[in-house]
């Protein structure tokens, strides 16, 4: 069984179909063609508004390219230590943006909180040329510890934000597992909330190659299309992303592989919290699931060939107790997994 | 008929195929998945040699990272006035590189000369800290303007470039069709001419996203592969690409599909020349060809929904006379252009 | 005799007392201090106006820093193929600017012109995110050639600049030189005729360092302080710029140093032009002179110790013959030449 | 009295009498004159061999230079929380490194440890391309809280960053006050010791502005030169900062500037001990004093014109205890600070 992340996954019939009938003909180059402009006409319906839409390769290039549109010289991004921007992108955001740089802030689950947000602005200045500026928060939506911050979380932070000019990135790439796990509007999770730009994640949850930066003000997005081009993530054949968001969000789709790949999570998080064996280190609002479990099972575990992570402890301080002899290991699900994956783990467990 | 450019096609059978079977499984992220092995196995086939192959997103990213694996600070590019890093990538060379820059060479039919790289190494200076110091001569085959550089041509220029100790870059966007339209073999037209690291294209040629950086040392590449993640030019589903170029490669698939590309690009300069209205600017060498029409013609052709670009006329200054009520017109064909559609437009004409 | 730059020069005695003055007490860093207030005071005083005005270490800086405040992705900057920032500053625009980029527009004697610029944006587009866009007229006052724009030329360049939307940016590295060879009101020179931002140089005309940005809009600035500090080029002991700006600016004296130089230029260029053996390749304007000379008197003159550098003939096309046994000379004056040093140069002669 | 920094302080007599006839000449530029020969051999003679020494305009520009040098995509920077690198120069490193990102380590009076580098090292790896790969730990001497790093402690830290390919860089904008307060040789202090690259501050110690970048490994500064000139850190009229060194480095004059700072730092810190009112946080090694106060005293003092910073409590947890009617202030001793300075301040608590 492979539970090793929604990116081991490949992509939904839907959208596979969706995708080689675009392929069979092609189209205008660099998005001006038909199937661009459905796309964005869907993320307008899926948002209740108007949006400045841009795809671009990869999550990591929708969150450097979307913070790096609020860039200011000196400019410091708050967000979670964990963070996909500050762990897991090799620079880019520092890259992209010049040199503006990400400062950890406190969270537990992978949430930083108003208040941290509002200690590390008191700390800072708008006018310390030295140390820099505030300039955005960034926060994960599900974060990287599977949990969803709710509506009023995220406008609690947006509110902090907001009253001293920073702006409200939101990394999405298992937005739609947020979604469906709240049983919440998208506008009212994001830009009803305070969030100004987004990075829509397609990429692990049914798509092969599918990542739309959102920004729900359009004049952010001026200078965006020259970004994107400069940074060799303009596609000449754009309907081949285009083609795969035309798909996914058509009939909520998006959101009935969300709905499997929490469900199965759901499944999995149950069985663990039945096994005896192992414990949950928190409970899954997505579809990640981190378990406690002992070394030796861990490694048994991977013997019998079952594939995932192990995670680093030192962010569930607070949340479970690990012992010395235990290890947290985090399982994903996605609109692959299913339900007899789940049961023959949770047999071998 | 749509001559508009070769990345207005779609992706061939085989291809699309491929990328079907693998789509429908998925396997491990970033590039540990069986198929990336199997295409880098097909690229080191072709080359006949062990090469350093990485996917990336589009043509800007690949000559814009392979260059900037060489960049130092102060660095000049030569390459010709029209070439795609200088005329038409809004900075990414500059931007990738830190603020190398991309000096013009004079030029005939896009093909920069040995002659023009000497001179320029003359003015320049390895230790002119004020003015930047020369690193590397960029050429794209085939050129902006159809024409391909011989094997000769390459190992000329190869050899001005290495008595100064400049790196030898390949803009292979149509590599493809260079290597159909002289008929030699890719590593003699690569490597054993002293090209150091080439933009391997595939998405004009038949893929819908397939562009490579290929380092024939390895030893070039031992930073690529974090300044691609830096990038956002690393996939998760890496397979998404790999799937494509194993097909592309397999059974010398890419060059089938290039012949038939160049063959239809052969039928339309024969009827443009044997035309009377109109005249070639030069003979294409690949799949695009330049022909001169009186500006009357060239509304005509337009009004009766025939889809082309026009073209700057300054480039063919010593090629051929244009009129002052001429044009030159860019009319590229592609694995998906018929017989037809060139008969089509020639009667058209 | 030194002909070879101004910036061979050492420093005025009136600078160097008020900048020992200063240096035997200190004072509050990073510009908090009395004599940093006072230099800028007599900004606002010369330009007639409140400016925004920033002490950078150099000229290259001045420059870079001054056009990032404009820069966009995509950006292009025009200005004359020798501009300084085109040809001696090793990419430091590219660099600051995350990859804008510097194009070449033809010019008479360093002069670009309003209707090359015109012919230039007609050939760009601000939509083109393939090429780039236009976003910056950059002109050098006095030139790389010793002219000097008059009072309409600079306007004539600002009224089709601004009628697209670009920023202009003058070069003023010998600004001082320029007033004087005018005889026209700084802020006539500058934000009266469209200047947006100058680069102002003191150190070729009696400063040992001392450069500024001066913007003339001061909502242009909004983010200087911080790239100013990013890029290294805070001071803590600002006092030491100050001082020497603060005597420079006073009662005249860049005035005066400029008007002695250019006096000097005026004296040597008469004794090139009677002399017979040599010419003059065009009429300074300012403190530097470019003589055409027969390679064997260039041969005797440096065997004799004068020294001086040589020019690019390929500039003075249009304005001055150069056979193929001559060359082109520049000599440069400043406020610390002598009569008794043009005089002996031209008896050399 | 002014305690606030020692970058308050003038130039002493001896450097600007120097720098007085430099500047009364000039000289051939960009570091062409003698005078930059003759400071870089006192270079030489400092650290007892050939060194490759580059001036810079300050000492942010010193270590974001020095560190770039050996920057690599995706490189992460070891240092401490507070070191200036990390907190206080606006991201300069990530900008000049284009990304490279520092890295904090868990510190004790601002010297990081070992066992602290091992630990980060050991949960870092050099192929991660995600998270990207440690490539150079910098250590400040004296540290951001006064504390000299032994020799001993300087080769253990060299040790672990060499065992793994890792780069040592020392920020020495007070190197002179660490090599007095250990009393020890300039060589053993840094590359017998392990250190690479030294940022070597003369600002604080008697220079007006004096910053140079010293490598030890000649080959690591193949670049440095157009590194410098792209910056816009390179001088026209270098002499201007080889004067001071010249003058500086001469019959150790900067030894015994730093040698009254650090006297006059002990004198205050044996007032503060003997004072019962305040007490120190730690002891100094240099010419920063940190002492405890209470809150009321540390008003009355600023009341009664005492000028110094207030210092973030959270560095010296483990150090002392902190009351929480209490505080902690810095008082900064220089070259200028005279015994009746203190006396009086001692009188005041």
């Amino acid at each position: 069984m492979v539970f090793a992340s929604d990116n081991w996954s490949g992509a939904s019939e839907k959208i596979l179909a969706a995708f080689a009938e675009a392929a069979a003909c092609g189209g205008p180059a660099y998005g001006e063609d038909a199937l661009t402009n459905a796309a964005q006409a869907r993320f307008n319906e899926v948002f209740e508004r108007e949006v400045a839409v841009f795809f671009v390769a990869s999550g990591t290039a929708a969150n450097a390219l979307a913070l790096s549109a609020y860039a200011r010289p000196g400019g410091i991004i708050f967000a979670h230590k964990q963070a996909h921007i500050a762990a897991d992108e090799a620079g880019a955001v520092e890259f992209f943006s010049a040199g503006n740089r990400v400062a950890a802030l406190p969270a537990i689950a992978g949430k930083i909180s108003p208040d941290g947000v509002a200690d590390a602005l008191g700390r800072s200045s708008e006018r310390d040329v030295h140390h820099g500026r505030p300039i955005a928060v960034s926060l994960t939506q599900t974060t990287e510890y599977g949990a969803a911050y709710s509506v009023d979380e995220v406008s609690a932070l947006s509110d902090v934000a907001k009253s001293r000019g920073l702006a409200v990135h939101m990394d999405g790439a298992r937005f739609a597992n947020a979604v469906v796990g709240l049983g919440v509007a998208p506008a009212d999770l994001t830009w009803r909330a305070g969030v100004d730009v987004l990075s829509f994640g397609g990429t692990k949850n049914g798509c092969f190659a599918a990542e739309a930066v959102v920004f729900f003000d359009p004049a952010a997005a001026r200078d965006f299309a020259f970004a994107r081009q400069r940074a060799g993530q303009g596609f000449s054949k754009n309907w081949f992303i285009a083609a795969q968001f035309d798909a996914y969000l058509q009939d909520d789709h998006w959101l009935g592989l969300a709905r499997h790949a929490n469900r199965m999570a759901g499944r999995l998080a149950e069985s663990i919290a039945l096994s005896g064996s192992a414990r949950l280190a928190l409970r899954p609002d997505g579809n990640e699931v981190f378990a406690v479990v002992c070394k030796r099972d861990d490694a048994r575990l991977r013997a019998l060939g079952t594939v995932y992570h192990p995670w680093p402890t030192d962010g569930f301080a607070g949340l479970v107790e690990i012992g010395a002899d235990e290890c947290v290991i985090r399982l994903v699900t996605s609109f692959q997994t299913t339900a007899e994956d789940v049961d023959r783990f949770a047999a071998l467990l």
